[in-house]
């Protein structure tokens, strides 16, 4: 079978490319999906309907696009991978782990160590806590291509 | 009916108690439910089971614990409140939302318009986002009790 | 045990009062719910969150409260009753009894004989079309009821 | 992954094939389906079960067996586009929408701004209101194909 | 708790009486619940709604309304009993079992011997087949009331 | 989109194959699937288990394991076609039909006038009740491949 | 609420006991559920429908009438304890922590430590391995009463 | 269609190569998938991770990178088969044969008869109990490959 991954979380380092590249170079039976992660894009997907004086609306219509997507791909993946990483918010990622939680979905954490204890909830429903994109390359190939 | 209406997040303000007082002065038939909020004894729940050197083993058994009563109240609610305040992560927040949201839970999310931005998709899958306790103990009144 | 009714549709007639005063006629054990069916104050649900400009907002608001209170119900229903009547597009009707059809919730039209063309579809997915709300308190009674 | 598209609602115009046309113009990884839309096809389609004095029971029959095609591309889609246009009830739109919202399909509304209050409840269900076919091609790129 | 038990099938003899009184006499918490049992009445059901002059659609529209209790029965019942008599097709009674099995509910047959055959199908999915009455009682007893 | 659909009931006429002859004369999208319809080998199913000296095991053994196959398909059909001959208790189609009916798949009928009333329950719950295989191909060439 | 709590497992010691007691001197707010604990009646629980010369037959009749309840109590409960003893092979006690770990019901396993290598599975998907019943206590306490 | 059989439990013995081969010599249309059956290699799937001193933690952690990949084989599966052999405890057979059942997955156990008694419950919830892995062969072989 082929597995579909989700990767979600933090948009300003390369994890998803590297957990994708190190997959391809083990060849793994893995589709990967994501959301947009083109930060500017992202933010204005909903102004092709219009502009908003308003900033709540305009975030409001941006984010139920992008939830179109998002919610899609985390409803059809196998596994997802939630990464935290060091600098905004983030809500987004927590919620989305959430979702996976509520749906059975089995997920990775993947953030440092000095955010174990806001993490804690959400890592307390996670299958595995990791620290590198490698360490999540090297789970992918043990659970979806080991014998 | 009696609507069960499940609080989540901060913990260091008083607004759960007064979205409490609000419904019960206006005698509405809600039975308010939440997690443990004293921090401490949150943070602990799971030491009775044995001390961990490691603090992400203290923290996991403590969260799983906590999650026991935590996702039974998200299941059994009829509406979610999910607040947001100043300070800290509160990832655990956006964590419940996401549960509310792929259960199909309808929850209000109450917080100020500094953070509309970083919450726009959790914000995107609510049914309302409130600044005040008492805006949600209207909403409460009107959803629960007009005619 | 009791049976949850819900009440759906046209608000310019009193065909829900007809429906509840014979149920009661009959001490059916039959609990009632609906929409808030007064139309003023239901365009304005969601005032109390401040004022839009834009009245698609402001009727996204509104409908956001009131979807909390009927989207409950329609879930905690075990029957509903659906009413088209003479004027308005009653979309909103249509859209109660879609839900319900995907949820497998039995429903029940009523409404006059001009209107089978246009209504084929929801009727085709209810248990009974009826034409007065005598005729749905004889049902009711048959079904909650009859030895 | 290839998105399924349902598209539901007004047959009288060529919104349908715009949309079409334009997925197909950046060859968007996206099947759609549709219910029959030749009308006198649809109005007859259990004409071969025999014939039927009544008018309430020709369209039953006809219905019930659209639905077979209908339900299950519901059931199946992705995302639908619902389309209310300018003329008739079109309440199988509306029941389209309500059956969306129950499956937790998300959905866009297509229609102009002079049947915004009508359809407030459809529309708040909805994770985008549209109101050219050329929109929604917009937005089906950035959802299925942006990166 | 109590349990509800769903009495579905042959109503030409008095087999739910007899589990009935059998249950009252054991004090078991049991709720019971069954179909309309006049055959007459049952029939009937529909044709409050206006005479057909095809008997097809007269029994269509008595058994969607029929549909309408046993279906909300099925769907909270713990326990069905499904029994089968000497006479008649009886296929209301197979069909109930099979929306048993599709939704997990428990039940029980009740039947002689000597329609083991055409019954395997329905017995390969029941928890327990019984040939009496005082069996079915005695079970319910042991699962309802045992220490 | 190719279609699944299910023969289910009578084996004792070739109903299934006219079906299937006509569905493959219009190059129709449609993957059949049935139960094994070789009576000896259905009822022998089990015997590889070892022999049973007690008929309802013999039975019992044998039609779970044709459940294994039957219930498999059902789950996965989009439409069942649920065939009434004449002879025999046919319990196993209704079976099948109440399964389909909890599910919410939809089926269609397919037997003669003479049985309307027996199987008035099982008719309620189905799209469409024909009584020739040609009419099902003509209803499975509409819903599948109709413009 | 009240909450529903279900012991699994070892039959051969007082530890249903000690937790049952436990909760009433805390005046937890739990309603406790239980297999049918007399290990003679459990095994005999088929009996009264006839004997059975194979033992595999008399097992089986058993353990499904047995599986009424225990589903049932599954099914209903908020959370599990499932217990481990020192002797025989407790493989009911697997399959109830698997039945809980696919229907989402938090589950909290109660074993001594020289079993935690064969247990990793099941405590995998556990909320929380206590070693003795008023750890059990302790964490129900918690979970249904702090504040 | 392709029918996906997973194979679960003991791993010291070569039976899931033999029913691989032997649906493979009958070219049945199977796709087998199974849990890391490599027994060091899945005791130290989670090292990866960080060192653990505690023991429960290291089986806790490895344990749940294994059920990353049990658990999405488990509910992809149409139909699973469930070793128990002579030695260990094999708790981890009976979860996955408790999870199947939750699941309505038909499941075939494969053991030997001195083990009849201790398998009661699990035997009762499966589609049928094999002793070799020849029957098991041939039972597929009829339910996916016969007429």
């Amino acid at each position: 079978m082929n597995w579909n991954v989700y990767l979600s979380g933090e948009i300003h380092t390369d994890w998803r490319q590297q957990i994708i590249d190190g997959a391809a170079a083990l060849n793994l039976p893995i589709v990967f999906a994501s959301a947009v992660t083109n930060h500017e894009a992202s933010d204005a997907a909903g102004d092709l309907l219009g502009s908003e004086s308003n900033n709540f609306w305009r975030d409001h219509k941006s984010s139920k696009i992008n939830a179109i997507r998002t919610k899609t791909h985390i409803q059809k993946c196998d596994i997802a991978i939630v990464r935290f990483g060091e600098k905004f918010k983030q809500w987004n990622a927590a919620f989305d782990a959430g979702q996976c939680a509520a749906l059975g979905k089995p997920y990775i954490t993947l953030h440092d160590d000095d955010i174990i204890h806001p993490l804690k909830e959400v890592d307390a429903a996670a299958m595995a806590w990791a620290t590198t994109p490698s360490q999540v390359v090297e789970m992918l190939a043990y659970v979806t291509d080991a014998k």
